[in-house]
């Protein structure tokens, strides 16, 4: 790109794919979205069932006054990946997303990269897929009827994964925001699911066997009280995931069986920054592994305590670079020398 | 790029501008190279000045058996850098760079990236341009012979800042290679500086007052021997760069005032490495900032134990966004939907 003429053209060593927000949506069309979320979910399951080999360092934060600035990397050893994602509540009042969200997959053998791409719908689907894939193993058998709590991006996503990787086939929706909520409806006509519009979070709850809680607002809110959760509800809380953001009552985890991804990191921005620091949770790659039982009886209520955690987001790069056929952009991104210790000499040969 | 005919094209907040390998070589002779390395020392020594509102995290490092990938952020509070740099010296069996390195520059203000760029030539540049920031202030008065030891891929770029920013006129080469020296003298020849091969280190060394080492071994060698070095002189040891690689004599640690960037970070990659962890040395930043005397006598040696910090990145980054023109490239990376809420309709609206 931008070679002048007559300047050296990078070689294919130089060139790294880039899967830009266009491809993205390209490669959901190609695959089928339902199609690309049942193949993430199972790539999730496959990545929790060897969770010991990832390397699972905290996130790196960078906070200011108005928002974060993180890097989120892991590494099974064969690949590395990290996302840079920021999260800033006052941005849409002048126009821009609360969060956006890239990453890198790299080859942990030499250091090079793979990919760069967009991941502010790769999260989305990733997000989706992961809340389908913990609900496969978490929900009442044959469950056929989601709540969806928070109509807001995730949602459509959210509601399709369960359609796709649990069978679901009645959304009932609910957000304080009527809005949001006829945009969702009106996104999901034709999906082939039964819509079901709802004045209140707890009419959404009623007859439903999961509740998915996904909402913005970045505070200690109380979406879901104690009194509209019933015997045997698989709750899947996936928008209190940052310290100061939670959505369901205490009592609730009281009730509940909490599950979650990687216990340090839960504890400080999960619905459980809310309780003792004892409070029992269970990883839930252990229930992958077959180490510990997911739901025991049909009257135990099973809680996700969904915050994120980069080996989803491994998984889903893996999952995009699978996707990737070489027909997209390029990116002249890494300076390749013909001799290694020749770097001026390079730069010196693209004088124009 | 790559958009379908009749897919809505990304709008102006979804592109952010990506300075490739062939605009960053564009860049530096649009401006000089010579030119590009005085400023970069400038706003490097600025950027020293103001030290202490950088936020100073260590380094994220992923190791492996062959190699290391790190990822380097800092913020001013007012704009994030991060730079991803693998580490990998078995990649020149095959052809590849041991080093690459790309990086971001982001608006702390909204979290947006505001440009994705090569840094494996940004590096070189800001490396050379951070040791003839330091050499200005400690070399003797009157510095005009520089000794490079180690011609490899860095040595050209240390060559030139040090006569742009120090006015050095003369440099001895010396490399365990004799083709890295030729090389190296064949890029130096009609730069304006005189250039002598050397057959020896301590050849280079006889009547330099810069002492520059940058080798690429990694190991704990042995490069500058104490008695090669005569009073009065600097040195700037830039190779000794991560945890098992140095390239001094311990003994001329102890006869030297030691100056380092972030002495956390240098206690583990640096010459110090090899001392006790009382061993005492100055951050340089406290010369910059006139709280500490940096050469006190003509007799004095100074060491500048170099390993690169984030902020040097950081500033490197905000050197090359002001050159970024808007000619270049711009990368399709940030989703910017409509409606905020309704990721899931622009991703549908894309469909071909």
């Amino acid at each position: 790109m931008n070679a002048a003429v007559g300047v050296p053209q990078p070689s294919a060593q130089a060139l790294v794919p880039f899967v830009s927000v266009a491809e993205m949506m390209a490669i959901v069309h190609r695959v089928g979205l339902e199609v690309a979320l049942g193949e993430l979910a199972a790539r999730i399951e496959a990545d929790f069932k060897r969770w010991q080999v990832f390397d699972k360092t905290p996130r790196v934060a960078s906070h200011s006054p108005i928002g974060v600035i993180e890097l989120m990397p892991t590494s099974d050893g064969e690949r590395y990946a990290f996302k840079y994602v920021n999260g800033h509540p006052a941005n849409t009042r002048t126009g821009l997303q609360t969060v956006t969200a890239f990453g890198v997959l790299a080859q942990v053998e030499t250091g090079y990269p793979l990919m760069f791409a967009e991941m502010t719908v790769l999260t989305a689907l990733r997000t989706a897929a992961s809340s389908a894939m913990v609900a496969k193993h978490l929900a009442p058998k044959g469950a056929k009827v989601l709540a969806l709590i928070g109509n807001g991006a995730q949602a459509e996503f959210q509601a399709l994964a369960m359609k796709a990787v649990v069978g679901i086939d009645t959304v009932r929706l609910y957000d304080v925001d009527a809005a949001a909520t006829e945009k969702c409806a009106r996104n999901l006509a034709g999906t082939g699911l039964t819509v079901q519009t709802c004045a209140s979070a707890e009419e959404a709850a009623l007859g439903a066997q999961i509740i998915t809680t996904c909402t913005a607002d970045k505070r200690n809110a109380t979406v879901l009280h104690d009194n509209m959760i019933g015997d045997g509800v698989h709750i899947n809380a996936i928008g209190g995931d940052c310290p100061g953001k939670t959505e369901l009552a205490p009592a609730i985890l009281n009730r509940a069986e909490t599950f979650v991804e990687f216990e340090p990191q839960t504890r400080v921005e999960g619905e459980i920054q809310q309780m003792a620091p004892e409070f029992p949770v269970t990883e839930f790659w252990r229930v992958i592994n077959g180490e510990v039982a997911g739901r025991v009886s049909d009257k135990q209520i099973t809680l996700f305590d969904g915050v994120g955690f980069a080996v989803e987001d491994f998984t889903a790069l893996n999952w995009l670079y699978s996707h990737v056929d070489g027909s997209g952009a390029m990116l002249d991104v890494i300076a390749d020398p013909d001799d290694p210790r020749d770097l001026y000499g390079m730069v010196m040969r693209a004088k124009p």
